[in-house]
């Protein structure tokens, strides 16, 4: 809304704002149901009276575009198009509310917002800075790439062949033994999960996981109907899935290492004894492995590893870890379910970009990839050293923490349960934005994801001062309730 | 399969069969219910006698891993795991079946894996020849290339602000008056068709369009349970609408330009006529423009220029005209809808590539793309009159056709209705492979999909040679009948 009205026009002020609300709702931007900022907010985005903002309301309202609803706000009517020319605009706004998938939740809409904006400090962002992606030799492998004459064209169901050898290659090291037909390169992990959603799980199956996760606050099971099921990782674990009833299918999914967003790193014996109990029950793994590259000590071999009967589905990306910015990852499972999702994969986008899958190919073969990784790691060590220098400062009586072992957060437990929405919102009033821990878990209000990986240092200062504050005041106006 | 027993071995070569076909059900390869090759097929993969493939399947029978149905072949039993080890392996084939997503087609899952061998014809193809695409050019803008800070990290819901405001640009030129705020970049007109299935409608609407299309061949609308109902584009078209139940939610998807595969232009009354009667019945029209580039003369401007009431979702790509390898599209519309499918998309894959996204920026801006189509229309428009020489020599008394008007393909009928699977398979074992009218039309046996642009001139000569050869024999054998 960065409309202005016209000081030099004839047309009174009033007028125009009757005018440009009528635009915005004959074009479709606003739609029925569309409720307006307050009249303060317009009044200062158009930078005139209240009173004349009022006076156009009014006369919007006359006009049956308009209509206010006691103590909520004015919104645009579900008659707003019948009262301006005839009933011809589609009624979005119920396309969108009737339709099948779920709309992200508000808390993780701002968040995707408040990241495009260059004043905000962002203390949650699950990516590298800028300033850690080795952009320019990106740029120069791309001077590089020589392209056969296919290259450029549909690519085949499941992806490159020479990408999927050479991941082959690299999963290795892993101790994963994968052929090029047990590979199908996606557009990055959360892809992998939604071909999975759709490919293979029927409605209303089962998603165990941690409690606490990543999976949460993205919904690629929830939006196709299905149950999502939290687990603890102890020695109740095989009994519960055992109890489950057999009729619904059931997946489970972990992030064994570096686990989004807690951190954890699970004991071999933790991955044996989940892998264990999965096969007794007969219960796909799908192994989330995206932060094992940046592990700050050497890394037990993952579940996949130990997968001698085609049950796990290990998902890798270099999203996390090269650039989020290629859309790049890899699902590595039996070929019956990999031809499975590389068909759906078809079916939705045609393949992956190509070109970034060239660009992986070269930073892989060529030793790049690895070479980059340990001054990556080291980086991200030393402003994780950083983080903690000032939690120890300033936190130690209002939080804990367990020290990072890699990867880019730190979970950070406050003492008292104040991390709720308002508490969002006031951090973002102050440019600061934050990943609450309630979209990892509905009912934590207790941690934040704290990302030492993308603001920079004088902004994890600066960020974490503002943080101090705001849990400080936070507290003392809930003791004085 | 291209496992071959050794035969310095000690170990006689029945039991190596025997032992690769546990490995590969061991490792899930072989999911129960996998139907196995025929013994002459393995047999012949292998290079053994019959009788040892024979004897190794009996054995294989005896232990409970395989079973024959009579009449049908021989499969994975459903319990071979029991008879491995013990019960443990997922059941992936009952996991497949019951899952939401249909799989394509077994026709264009055919063509989708015969696109990648390079000993075949592909006369259906719906995408350029690699002597079409730019390689070298588009080789030369990566050289160009070089990277704001932010480029290669996660992107905004909508995609590369910059793009956006270049496509406006461009598609400005076509009448479209649009803002970066109502676009939203898509990895190719599919996954727009997809966002919308999810993000829109709701399960059960009703998806208008032409009787033949494209959309019949791939499906992300009948994947989340809508009805796809062909329509004619004639006076009965506004009374059809009117007439529909309003109860259901429904939207027209139509290619005006260039219908694929049909090759039909509307002419702008059409386009009106379906505006007005859509805009009558409040139905939202998705207009799929992929092809307007490819127009041999001046193009009509597209539904969307008409659209005072964003009424219309417009598709626009870079698949058919630069790269498919790329995955760029975008999908323009009011900015209610366009912010609810991105939301989505960031969702579902968190954006497209950032350097697919910074090439067509690149391309768009520099003017190279609008002289590549230049040449590109050319090169097209006389592939097109080759194949229609070699139409005119040899199928004139076998089939009728429409001059191509420009894009990829050549509509042709048959005089007999022999186009069935049958047909198709016939000409994939002599390595032709044709895109069936009866996957755009499931009651269509007359026509194939003919494309000029994949194939080389000596391949279109050889391939119709081929195809005509295929056309007599089958008209033959009917008339016996």
């Amino acid at each position: 809304m960065s409309w202005q009205p016209n000081r030099q026009s004839n047309m009174p002020l009033q007028q125009q704002i009757v005018q440009w609300v009528t635009a915005q709702v004959e074009r479709g931007d606003w739609a029925a149901g569309t409720k307006l900022p307050t009249q303060r907010q317009l009044a200062m985005q158009f930078d005139v009276n209240r009173s004349t903002v009022q006076q156009a309301l009014e006369e919007l309202k006359a006009m049956g575009i308009l209509e206010a609803k006691v103590g909520s706000g004015v919104y645009v009517t579900h008659n707003s198009w019948h009262a301006l020319i005839q009933q011809t605009q589609p009624n979005w706004q119920t396309y969108i509310e009737t339709s099948i998938y779920k709309p992200n939740y508000h808390t993780i809409q701002l968040i995707n917002e408040y990241e495009q904006r260059d004043d905000v400090i962002r203390l949650g962002t699950g990516e590298l800075a800028p300033s850690l992606l080795p952009i320019e030799e990106i740029e120069a492998s791309l001077r590089e790439l020589s392209f056969q004459p296919k290259t450029l064209s549909y690519s085949s169901p499941q992806g490159n062949d020479r990408l999927r050898a050479a991941i082959c290659h690299y999963v290795q090291k892993r101790g994963i033994d994968a052929q090029p037909q047990h590979v199908c390169i996606v557009s990055g992990a959360l892809q992998a999960l939604q071909l999975i959603a759709v490919g293979l799980l029927e409605q209303g199956s089962i998603v165990f996981q941690e409690p606490t996760s990543y999976l949460n606050s993205v919904h690629p099971f929830q939006s196709v109907g299905m149950r999502m099921i939290g687990i603890q990782r102890n020695e109740q674990l095989t009994q519960t899935l055992a109890q489950r009833k057999r009729k619904k299918q059931a997946v489970f999914y972990a992030i064994p290492t570096l686990q989004n967003p807690t951190g954890d790193v699970w004991a071999l014996q933790e991955k044996k004894q989940l892998y264990e109990a999965c096969q007794a029950s007969r219960i796909p793994i799908i192994e989330d492995d995206v932060y094992h590259e940046l592990l700050f000590e050497e890394a037990s071999p993952p579940i996949k590893a130990m997968d001698s009967s085609g049950q796990v589905l290990y998902i890798g990306s270099v999203s996390k870890t090269l650039s989020p910015g290629l859309r790049i990852g890899w699902l590595i499972g039996p070929t019956t379910v990999i031809e499975r999702l590389a068909d759906i994969k078809m079916q939705t986008d045609y393949g992956s970009s190509a070109i970034s899958q060239e660009i992986v190919l070269n930073w892989l073969q060529s030793g790049k990839y690895e070479n980059h990784l340990i001054g990556l790691r080291q980086r991200l060590q030393e402003r994780a050293d950083f983080t903690e220098r000032i939690l120890q400062e300033k936190f130690k009586t209002l939080a804990n923490w367990n020290k990072p072992k890699g990867g880019f957060y730190i979970w950070l437990k406050f003492r008292e349960p104040l991390v709720d929405k308002d508490f969002f919102m006031k951090l973002l009033q102050q440019q600061v934005l934050i990943n609450p821990g309630y979209i990892y878990d509905p009912q934590d209000h207790h941690h934040i994801r704290l990302s030492y990986a993308y603001a920079s240092y004088d902004e994890l200062l600066e960020g974490l001062q503002i943080l101090h504050k705001c849990v400080v005041e936070t507290m003392i106006g809930r003791n004085k309730e």
